[in-house]
C-alpha cells in the first residue's frame, strides 16, 4: 500500500477533523485518526462519541485499506513539515511509514476494527443555509446557555423550525436569547437541541459557503464544503420559553450601546463580587446607572443621556449579564423594553434587519436598597 | 486635597508601575499603589519586597498627601475610562473620590504608614547601557537561568564587570549561555546576580533610550525613562563557570539554523518523552538527525547538508535543549565546536557582531544505543 500526500493539504484536512480528537478520554481509540483508503480517495474520521468529523483527500492509490493512527502526533509532524510531497507507505511490522525529500518517519498504527461507526446520516430531512447566517447565529445566542447541568436541554442550543421560519434560542433560565431567520422555511414543526460542543467546534468550520443540514431523529449532520460534521441531538424536552417573553412592555429606553457598554464595564468593578448587582434609575432623558461594594467600601455613579417613554422607574440586573447581552447585539442604538422592575425586560437592536428578527430578554433582579 | 490627571497618561504610568503588585501574598498592603503628592508631583510606588517600581506625573496640586490605595481596582477603572480629565480629591471618609465629566467613583484608601519603605539607591556605581542592548542580551540569554532553587545563585542573571566588558552569564548545569558587551567599561571585577523575576519585568519596561544602572549591595537600580525599578540581588556566589568552558573543541560544524531548527521541531515529536534524547551523526557533508520512542513505537530520521572539519562523530543532546538554543541565536549559519561525544559542545553564530560576543554552551546526553 502506497500513496502520496502533499504536506500543506493534508495539514488543512486534518486541522479540520482534529477538533472531533477528545483531549482527554478513557477510550484511548478515540485519540486516534481513522484513515481509510478507498478507490483513491483516502477518508478521515475523528469522534468523541458525541460529535464525529470527517473528510476526504484524493490520493492516486490502487489499494483499499484502513487504519487508526495517533490523531496528535500525526497531525504534529505533518503541521512541522515544510510544503513538501510525502510518500505514505505500510510495512509487515504494524507501522505508518512516511518519506519525504530528507527525512523518514514511522508511526504505530492500530487496526480500525475497534474505532466506532460514525452515525449513519438519515437524508430524508434537508435544508440550506449559509454558513454566514448559521454563523452569525451561533455568535449571537451561544453564550446564553446554561452551564449547568441540571436541566440538560437548557445546555444546547434550540433549533425550532416553524410557519415563522427557523429558530435559535438559548437560555440560562436568567436570560434568553430568540434569533429568527424568516426565510428559512421547512414544512413541519419541529425542535432539535445542540450540545454546546457541538456549537462551538461548528462556529470554527463555518465561512461563507452554503451548509446542507440534515436531520435526523438522534442526529444532526451538517456539510461544509468537503467536512461532514455530525452531532448527537439532545433527547430532551426544551422549556416552553414562549409563555415567559412578556408582550406588555411599553416603556421604552433608547440608548447608545457603546456609551452603556463603556459604563457597564466600569460597574462591573464596583459591583459587589456576590450581588453583581447594577441599578438603573431611569427618567426621561437620562439614565443613572450605579454600584456599590459595601465590603470594599466603593462605589461608582455615571449619567448617560437616553430617551425613555414611561414613568421613571429603578431597576436592578446582574453586571455581568448586561455585560454578555450588549456585546452581542450587532447596532449602534439599543432599546430596552420594560414593564417594572420585576418583571423580564426585553433588549432589542435600535435597527431591525430584513428578514431576521432578533430578541434577547433579561430577569432583573431585586434591588437590596 | 484635590488634583487633576488626564485618564491615559495615567493608565500609561500605572502600567508600569503593576508588574510590581504581586498576585498572591501573604501582606495585603502590597496589594496596593502608594500615591505620593509633594510639591506638584504624584509620585506612585509598588513593590513585592523583592523588586519595585516608583514613577511619577506632574499635577496641579498644592498639598502633600499619601496615601495607599487597591491597585488592580484603580488601574482596571483607569483603563476603562474614556481619554477624560479626572478629579481626585480625598474626602474626610478615608475615600479617595475620581470624578469626570459623567461619573463619580469611590474608592477606599488605607494610611500609608504600613507601605514598606522603597530600598535607597545607592549612587555611587553607575554605568550606562542601551536599552536595546540591554533587552538584548536579556532575550538571548534568560532562558538558560535555573528553575530548580536548589542552587540560588543558578536562578538569576550573572552580570559580570572586568576588564573584558560586561559579561551576562546565565546555566542550569546542562547549558550555559555567556554574552559580552567589550564596550561596556567599568573600573573594578564585580558580579551581580538579578533575581529571574527581575529580568523578566525589566525585559518589559526597555525600549531603545538608554538606561542607567546603579549597583549597590543588596540592590540593583534601573532608570529607565520616568521609571525607577529595583531589585533585590541574589546574595550568592556565581559558580565558577569559566573551568567549564571547553578550549579545546576543533571540530567545526556549521549548518543552517533554519534548516537544523525546523529538524529539531520534528524530532521533539518523536523523541521519548523521559529522555528526550536526539542523536546526531555528523560526517563531512552531512548531518543525520534520529529520534525514537520506543514505547509508542515511532522513529524518524532526517538528513541535512553541512560543513563539518572533523572526524565522523555520533553526539546526542536533550532536543528540547537544542530547540531553545537554536532559538536563541541570531543569525542564519550556526557554528557546533565539538570535541568528542561526552564533552561540552559550543555553539556560536556564524557572524560575530562588532563589539560582541556569545557563548552558548551545551552538554551532550549519553547515547543510550
Amino acid at each position: 500500500m502506497e500513496f502520496k500526500v502533499n504536506s500543506k493539504i493534508l495539514e488543512k484536512t486534518l486541522s479540520k477533523i482534529i477538533p472531533a480528537v477528545p483531549a482527554r478520554t478513557p477510550m484511548p481509540i478515540l485519540e486516534n485518526f481513522l484513515f481509510e483508503l478507498k478507490s483513491g480517495l483516502l477518508v478521515i474520521h475523528a469522534t468523541d462519541l458525541e460529535i464525529s468529523l470527517k473528510s476526504s483527500i484524493n490520493v492516486a492509490a490502487d489499494e483499499n485499506l484502513s487504519l487508526v493512527v495517533p490523531a496528535r502526533l500525526i497531525y504534529d509532524v505533518i503541521r512541522s513539515m515544510e510544503d513538501v510531497q510525502i510518500n505514505f507507505s505500510v510495512d509487515g511490522n504494524n507501522k505508518l511509514k512516511l518519506t519525504t525529500e530528507n527525512g523518514v518517519y514511522n508511526i504505530s498504527f492500530s487496526p480500525s476494527e475497534d474505532f466506532p461507526e460514525s452515525p449513519a446520516v438519515s437524508k430524508s430531512k434537508e435544508i440550506t443555509i449559509s454558513g454566514k447566517d448559521l454563523k452569525k447565529a451561533i455568535d449571537q445566542t451561544s453564550f446564553a446557555m446554561s452551564k449547568e447541568d441540571m436541566r440538560p436541554a437548557m445546555t444546547g442550543t434550540l433549533l425550532e423550525f416553524n410557519a415563522d421560519g427557523l429558530k435559535f434560542v438559548t437560555t440560562d433560565g436568567h436570560r434568553l436569547v430568540r434569533l429568527v431567520y424568516k426565510n428559512v422555511k421547512t414544512g413541519t414543526d419541529e425542535q432539535y437541541i445542540v450540545p454546546e460542543r457541538a456549537i462551538s467546534v461548528l462556529s470554527k468550520l463555518l465561512g461563507e459557503a452554503d451548509v446542507k443540514i440534515y436531520l435526523g431523529k438522534s442526529h444532526i449532520t451538517f456539510f461544509i464544503g468537503d467536512v461532514e460534521f455530525s452531532s448527537r441531538l439532545i433527547a430532551e424536552k426544551y422549556p416552553a420559553y414562549s409563555s415567559v417573553i412578556p408582550l406588555e412592555n411599553e416603556n421604552i429606553l433608547k440608548i447608545k450601546r457603546h456609551d452603556l457598554l463603556s459604563t457597564i464595564k466600569r460597574m462591573m468593578l464596583f459591583s459587589s463580587s456576590n450581588s453583581k448587582q447594577v441599578k438603573f434609575s431611569i427618567s426621561k432623558n437620562s439614565v443613572v446607572v450605579s454600584a456599590e461594594d459595601i465590603d470594599l467600601g466603593s462605589n461608582a455613579v455615571e449619567n448617560i443621556s437616553c430617551e425613555y417613554s414611561g414613568e421613571k422607574m429603578d431597576i436592578g440586573f446582574n453586571t455581568q449579564y448586561v455585560n454578555d447581552i450588549l456585546t452581542h447585539v450587532d447596532d449602534e442604538e439599543v432599546l430596552f423594553k420594560l414593564h417594572s422592575p420585576t418583571k423580564a425586560c426585553i433588549i432589542e437592536p435600535g435597527k431591525k434587519l430584513e428578514g431576521e428578527d432578533i430578541m434577547l430578554l433579561l430577569m432583573p433582579v431585586r434591588l437590596n436598597t
